[in-house]
């Protein structure tokens, strides 16, 4: 332990995880197919740069390591115990572990909250004591951590294979799929910083991890898997800030758990949790993948590699096929196939044989070789109206492998724009693939996914310059509100009723069409009258949820005279179905403007996700729907207005006028204010708000707010 | 050379290409880095089975076989020529092949068609030869071929790594791309029966290899490289016959080349040619996969297994989060995740550790081994709602590896539903690995290309139940109307002229809104009183092909005075613009039904290309629109209608009629029928095509119509 390790280790509190001056493994085994003996053997085997304390009381020693019986009788400072012991033990050990000064803690074992029942209670007892001595502890329920650091070299997993080091940080929330991810790192020689498996996060989370590998320097990529987002507002706050340092890449599973509770609003049927886990990742710019050969691709591009400054790419080829394929894939992400200059085609011309194809993708054909590699990416490289290259190479006779490699590293070498490469040979060991990847240049066994890997890289980089926008905080009624949603509770309802739903929405500042609640026909009358015609009638029950299957809406009534035919129509009717009402709700009848729909859902796991789009057929058939976050900021409303398919309809593309989007991003970004300060909202729909002509604002015409 | 094969040799064209009895390598080279040495080479380590004979007028001997000056010299009969000479010596050497009586010829030697001008030239003649000669000829511009049966044993390719002997033939039309794809696909252990590296296409085409392929009982499973469809009408007829016996698993590349030209008509710009290699390829069943990549992911699934017989899928891992990321991709693909029996989930409970989570996914934790894997597996295998399970392993403790896949392929074997196994571990070599695929387990590193795998192998299995309905011949007037079309180009222009385009329509039996043309304002009053109002009236005139843009259409025109003054009105507008007008169509005003466009696009290498969508804004945003490749059968058609994310609303579901589908059914087979029978015809949108309520069929009341 050096001096530098010692400075870390007072800045952080997760400093005495990843930098411990001294370890003790809480049930150390002398058993070789045990946990508590492979931790040891990782530790020691990959010498570990600090002092170990195996604590167990039946042993001497454990992997030639001197025993102790407890932790308490180790002689020296302890900063980290790895505890490998039943469930049942834990509790005692944390606390001993507490009054011997350990601040760092890895609980390996299981049986927590993930059992249930009394698991949770004795992992909210852990949590009290973790918390009580001011400790960090990372699980329980997890596989170990690792830190490669030359300072530390602590493999603490039972992980089969130590992986190389480097400046990849890497959280996972199934213990396993780390370790096998691991496993594979290691084949594509991919250098781990630090590895953490999550386990049940009890304390340390996601979201600590992520700002402590913020400002940590030797961590330039930081990869996840996860299955939830614990507070997902917290980590949209530091995904925002994290991300626009360095590239946080994700595989978010359990996609399909949406739809599992049944939807109760429009909003909430639109709206899986995956869309939800987009729009997180999109605000907040951190790069969703699929799978987890993504992952690795993704890895392999961003560790190797600066990024592009341009969407301009050049393609060098010995064989069309692959070079066509991954133009595809290229195109359809965006990125632009470079126009090569004059000058660079001639250069490149000098150097290659007679039937290759000088242009891009050039295309050197089977007689590709180490020279005309080289001088060909060479040339592009130095065109300026190119940003990135892609090498393709299929070996068509296997002596020239290294030789080509070795071409395509030195040639990127002078330069500093992105080189990928795509070797389609056997596979990941063969030579050529390794004298790329142990020389910096991503390789990838398929020209897809390199070519998906550099699009991603230059997308990264637009990122980088993406306005965020701001929030935006306005002055609302919120007591006003909060009492409209405490009475709708104290009711016992799940819904707030049509007429307050309405007033919520006005205390935040929407203009809401004129509504007023009649008991009786009558009554509705004289609404009517003080509104003025043409008027809107609903009739109001507990029933009447979906109105138009009860054909409890007329709108558009022009007279006192149809009003009171309309009222009679529509008694009689429910008359004789059974159906009550409780009166009716007279509005205003908009007129002139596009019906929008507005809603939010909320999830334990993502927050707010609010709902943009236009109504009717196209919501209900067409899905045509945008979506982010709350809270959202100017930007994020302005992009899920404008990146609904039907925005030119907005905009009056089939001659109609233009509507009001300004209004629309304001009411955006009063629900993402509403939904984030008034508290256990589950699910709302505002359908329709009506978008009138530019510079008239747009009207909630009904809305539906449903409670926790 | 056996009897079995000379049986053989007697059936197809194709059969001295793939089984003969002697081979001539015409350009055989003693050095070593050369071609004609690197074929030599291949044939006699890979114990070529029949009798060679090296053709050089220089050498005495080959790769230590006696070398012959002319292929006519050679003393015995020759069933095959490997060609590698200079393009310039090929037609002589082809001819001389003619005369010795050589039957099947494999043209490496590249400049032909590829290179332009004298090259396509060169490769005519070289077809006019092979053609009188009755050979069958692959290339030129290839790299070969290969067939690893027993009786033959030929690899007349420059491939560095011989495939391993099996049941998939593969045909790739990029020659270093195949060579690439052999490599990697004996790293997976993936048997090759035969390979051709296609070239130009001269002789040989895919089809041809597609029907050979059809009766050769040693080709289990096919794979394709394509770069484009040479003769799509013939493709679909073949293929539409063999996916229902054989898997036909294709990667079309090349999908950006859409778009290259302009389009003219609505549907071409909605229709890229990447969209009709997706209709053609899902209507004759070949599975498109998008990626390399995949197309190993696939040959691994179907050549071991055999297939599902239904949708219910059971999950074994060790690990939670690979369980989760492969039932996303499961579901998302439209499996079901099995519910298990109370008896399965009481029998594994009886072989798992307490922390086990036995439900669906059995998640067995880090203590899966052997024994709990194979109980596990054999339980839900045994459970007759499961119809395929998948077993995941991420090996925690490496030396388990072996015997976990030991108990996975045995317990397989037991039973006859199809087992895919994910094994996440360092690589493909990974003994766990290699045990699995060399005992008939599909293995895949990644659970989502496992899930992907398995999910198509069923969509596969459902395909070969599906019905594919029959092609329905119309009697129409099939000479009018190819009048309507000479008269058009004979006419000197691109475009059919509106009322013809409606003749044509009317030809093919179509309804067409009652139409007639008039040369002026005082026709026009005398055509509407004919056809009686309300009428539509559209200007006519070279400009005029964009109307709205010119105002140049009118609609609901009640009454003769409203008539006078619409017509007033655009006279003096287009007098004033300078724009001229040939006279006006004057139309019926179709009401009560619903817009649709109907539409034709035809492209070189994928045929005629039809689309249908609901017309206006859904096609003009929202793109929801459907394919399909003429001919169509009738449940094409109806796969078309009901496909489209609209046809709710043709269905009536926002209160109004149903509309008449089978009428719609019928149109589009009429203009199937039409772009078959007419030729020529390069687009056609029939926009808005009008349909009625039930049992009152559909109205053609505009057809653009534009010729090659």
């Amino acid at each position: 332990m050096n001096a530098h390790a010692l400075l870390r280790l007072m800045k952080h509190r997760l400093e005495p995880v990843f930098f411990p001056r001294a370890i003790a493994v809480i049930g150390a085994s002398r058993h070789k197919e045990k946990v508590g003996y492979a931790i040891m053997h990782n530790l020691v085997v990959n010498e570990y740069q600090g002092t170990l304390y195996p604590i167990n009381p039946n042993a001497e020693s454990v992997h030639s390591v001197k025993c102790y019986p407890s932790i308490s009788e180790v002689p020296g400072p302890v900063d980290l115990a790895i505890i490998v012991v039943p469930a049942a033990y834990v509790l005692e050990v944390m606390e001993e572990c507490g009054k011997k000064g350990v601040k760092g803690a890895v609980v390996i074992t299981a049986g927590f909250k993930e059992t249930g029942g009394k698991g949770e209670t004795l992992e909210r007892q852990l949590r009290a004591v973790v918390r009580k001595h001011g400790m960090a502890m990372i699980g329980p329920n997890c596989m170990g951590i690792i830190n490669t650091h030359k300072d530390i070299q602590m493999d603490a997993t039972f992980a089969p294979t130590p992986p190389l080091p480097g400046y990849i940080s890497f959280m996972s929330q199934s213990g396993a799929l780390g370790v096998g991810i691991l496993d594979h790192a290691t084949t594509l020689r991919l250098g781990i910083n630090q590895f953490v498996s999550l386990g049940n996060k009890a304390d340390v989370s996601g979201n600590d991890l992520l700002e402590y590998w913020q400002q940590d320097s030797n961590t330039k990529i930081i990869l996840m898997y996860i299955e939830n987002v614990g507070n997902p507002g917290n980590f949209l706050k530091i995904a925002r800030r994290l991300t626009k340092k360095k590239p946080v890449i994700a595989v978010k599973s359990g996609k399909t758990e949406a739809g599992a509770k049944a939807a109760l609003s429009h909003t909430a049927s639109l709206a899986g949790s995956d869309v939800a886990v987009d729009a997180l990742f999109h605000q907040c710019g951190v790069i969703r993948v699929d799978t987890i050969e993504e992952l690795f691709d993704m890895a392999m591009a961003f560790s190797h590699q600066r990024l592009p400054k341009g969407k301009r790419v050049a393609l060098v080829t010995d064989a069309g096929g692959p070079g066509i394929m991954a133009t595809d894939v290229l195109v359809s992400m965006g990125m632009e196939i470079a126009h090569l200059k004059q000058d660079t085609l001639d250069e490149i011309r000098r150097h290659v044989v007679d039937e290759a194809i000088v242009s891009n993708p050039v295309d050197l054909t089977a007689h590709g070789n180490p020279d005309s590699y080289g001088h060909a990416l060479d040339a592009v490289l130095r065109d300026d109206g190119v940003d990135s290259a892609l090498a393709i190479f299929v070996p068509p006779l296997p002596h020239e492998e290294i030789p080509v490699a070795q071409a395509i590293w030195q040639t990127a070498k002078k330069h500093s724009k992105p080189v990928l490469c795509c070797f389609l040979t056997k596979n990941e060991e063969s030579p050529g693939f390794v004298e790329l990847v142990t020389n910096g240049i991503p390789a990838f066994l398929f020209p897809e996914s390199a070519a998906t890997a550099l699009a991603t890289m230059t997308r990264y980089a637009e990122y980088l310059k993406r306005d965020e926008g701001s929030f935006k905080s306005f002055k609302v009624q919120k007591s006003a509100a909060a009492k409209i949603i405490k009475s709708a509770r104290d009711a016992g309802g799940q819904r707030v009723r049509e007429k307050e739903a309405l007033d919520l929405f006005k205390d935040y500042g929407f203009d809401v069409a004129k509504s007023l609640f009649a008991k009786n026909k009558e009554d509705a009358l004289k609404c009517a009258k003080s509104i003025g015609y043409p008027v809107v009638v609903k009739a109001v029950g507990p029933k009447l949820i979906h109105k138009t299957e009860f054909k409890a809406v007329a709108v558009n009534i022009k007279s006192e005279r149809a009003l009171k035919a309309t009222l009679n129509e529509m008694c009689g009717r429910f008359t004789s179905q059974g159906v009550e009402t409780d009166g009716f709700l007279v509005q205003e009848m908009v007129k002139g403007g596009m019906e929008c729909i507005l809603g939010m859902k909320s999830y334990k796991h993502f927050g707010h996700l609010l709902a943009f789009g236009l109504g009717g057929i196209f919501v209900e058939y067409l899905k045509d729907v945008s979506f982010a976050l709350a809270p959202a900021t100017n930007m994020d409303a302005k992009r899920m207005i404008q990146s609904i398919k039907t925005y030119p309809l907005l905009k009056g593309a089939r001659g109609g006028p233009a509507m009001d989007e300004a209004s629309l991003q304001d009411a955006i970004l009063r629900l993402s204010q509403l939904v984030e300060e008034q508290e256990g909202i589950e699910e709302i729909d505002v359908n329709p708000l009506i978008v009138l002509p530019d510079g008239k604002g747009c009207k909630v015409v009904d809305a539906r707010v449903i409670l926790r």
